[in-house]
């Protein structure tokens, strides 16, 4: 395979940035890998486990001679990070991110580069667990999954071709669309189950302890499967919410039409609009299940033993 | 091990039914297991995989000489089945149930019992998947779930011993507690969840179809582990939203209340109070994942590759 960067710079090492790393290195198409970031710990465990080969915790020696970058930072930590990094960056360096939130990263990256925008292009490998950090990392993780990339009318052509050769030699499938119609889309398919998710589970502690004895002693099974992305980062599902807060409101106000109307059926005992709303949600889940039978059978069965999913 | 039944009567040989008759067999705990069934389609699937010995499609014919009957139909049909079944059940012949609320079940069963009401006590198995008949059953789908029991002041000593001792053998961890509770307790941890489950895959198809282009074609990872509960059923779940309707609206409005805090700290772009809101579900989970280390690692590994989840 192509080398596709003679000294990548990894900004931000955790699941993601360690990941990425990991699945180059494997494949032997990075040279030199600079990891960048602000805990000297994660560093250390990043070194030990062979991730990066030099750690960088000032962003003008990590950028130094660099040929690639990429910020798999918490989305509103991407722009500033690009802004330190391009004061040291040679001009032929080629930047993009992996945040979850596009259009807000898109743009503020753009004002921080000003006229040299055109070496961006944003990027959403879609692939994560509930743990995080250097030592969750997993030469695997983005392995058959889709990443979305976002170019904008800045971007230059050389930067698009390198950025898609990036995520295709981590072994993930690259997709592009605009930034504003991947925020609307994963409003609706990430942002808003987790809202829910770290809602139901709040709701089941204030009624544990409001006297429904224990409830959260029984919640096995389903809840538990429902609610595993609830254990994930505050910190990163807050800026996200934060960032992507206009179409998160609209993708919840949707959602609180439909739990509204399945709640108003339940209260007036109507049978029939209850099967309703159950048979077309069944309908349109099921052709979902049918859908992921296009993942090859081995790619799943070890996503599904460590539990990796999407943001 | 002991044999709990000469003659075990399952009404409706579905996952559960199914499921518990085929792990009673494995242990060599029954004599004769009679299915009892509206379809004959499913019925021969049961024979065909050796859960049942016999198939009937009219309950005095199943009734006659038994002395153990679980009824494992949906919750609406439990009363009216334990009737007809009554009527030709020898006088020492216990009864038992599966069904996913208790309340409204045992006291239409008492209703319809009367006098005879100290041969029945209620049971809910706690398993499943998002499959349903004969064919999804399982012979270890129980083994090492819980099954609360929940005996009334009518229900004999007797009785209770032979449902403890039923579960059991299908390697069951019986729990007692009073139907109030119990259903209170599900309404939050698993009916809640449910609902929620559905209305979410209902509002992403609403988006879909009002121009978020193909949202549901990315409703990958999260989304789908999250939702694979809304593929479950709508028959047998809009007659649980209905048997517990009281108790599942109070767990809905406080859903709908800790959603509304996050809505409203996402609208006003309080950072400050999403963290806390994430943080407590956070924390909150992360103590239910603890706590799942209890199960012995060669039983999850099974169930995880098989996704069984709890009712």
């Amino acid at each position: 395979m192509k080398r596709i960067a003679d000294r990548l710079v990894i900004a931000g090492v955790g699941l993601i940035g360690g990941s990425l790393a990991l699945a180059l290195r494997a494949r032997g198409v990075v040279g030199e890998v600079v990891g960048l970031g602000r805990s000297a710990e994660n560093l250390r465990v990043a070194r030990r486990r062979g991730i990066i080969d030099r750690a960088e915790r000032d962003p003008e020696r990590a950028a130094r001679g660099a040929d690639l970058v990429v910020v798999a930072a918490p989305v509103q930590t991407i722009a500033p990070v690009v802004g330190a990094l391009a004061r040291a960056l040679p001009p032929t360096a080629v930047i993009t991110d992996a945040g979850s939130v596009k259009s807000p990263v898109v743009a503020a990256v753009e004002r921080v580069l000003g006229v040299g925008a055109g070496r961006f292009c944003g990027s959403h490998p879609i692939a994560g667990t509930e743990h995080s950090g250097a030592a969750a990392a997993l030469p695997d993780l983005l392995e058959g999954r889709r990443c979305i990339v976002t170019p904008g009318v800045r971007t230059a052509a050389t930067t698009r071709r390198r950025v898609h050769a990036l995520w295709e030699a981590a072994g993930m499938r690259v997709e592009e669309m605009p930034a504003a119609v991947h925020d609307r889309i994963f409003a609706l398919v990430s942002h808003l189950p987790h809202v829910a998710a770290f809602a139901l589970v709040n709701a089941v502690a204030d009624a544990d302890r409001q006297g429904a004895r224990h409830a959260l002693a029984y919640a096995a099974g389903g809840f538990r499967d429902w609610t595993r992305i609830a254990a994930s980062s505050p910190e990163m599902w807050r800026d996200i919410f934060l960032a992507n807060g206009a179409e998160l409101l609209r993708a919840l106000d949707g959602f609180s039409a439909t739990l509204e109307r399945l709640r108003d059926a339940i209260a007036l005992g109507d049978g029939v609009a209850i099967a309703g709303e159950l048979t077309r949600a069944q309908t349109t889940r099921r052709r979902l299940g049918a859908a992921s039978a296009a993942v090859p059978g081995r790619l799943r069965a070890r996503r599904g033993a460590r539990r990796s999913r999407g943001r």
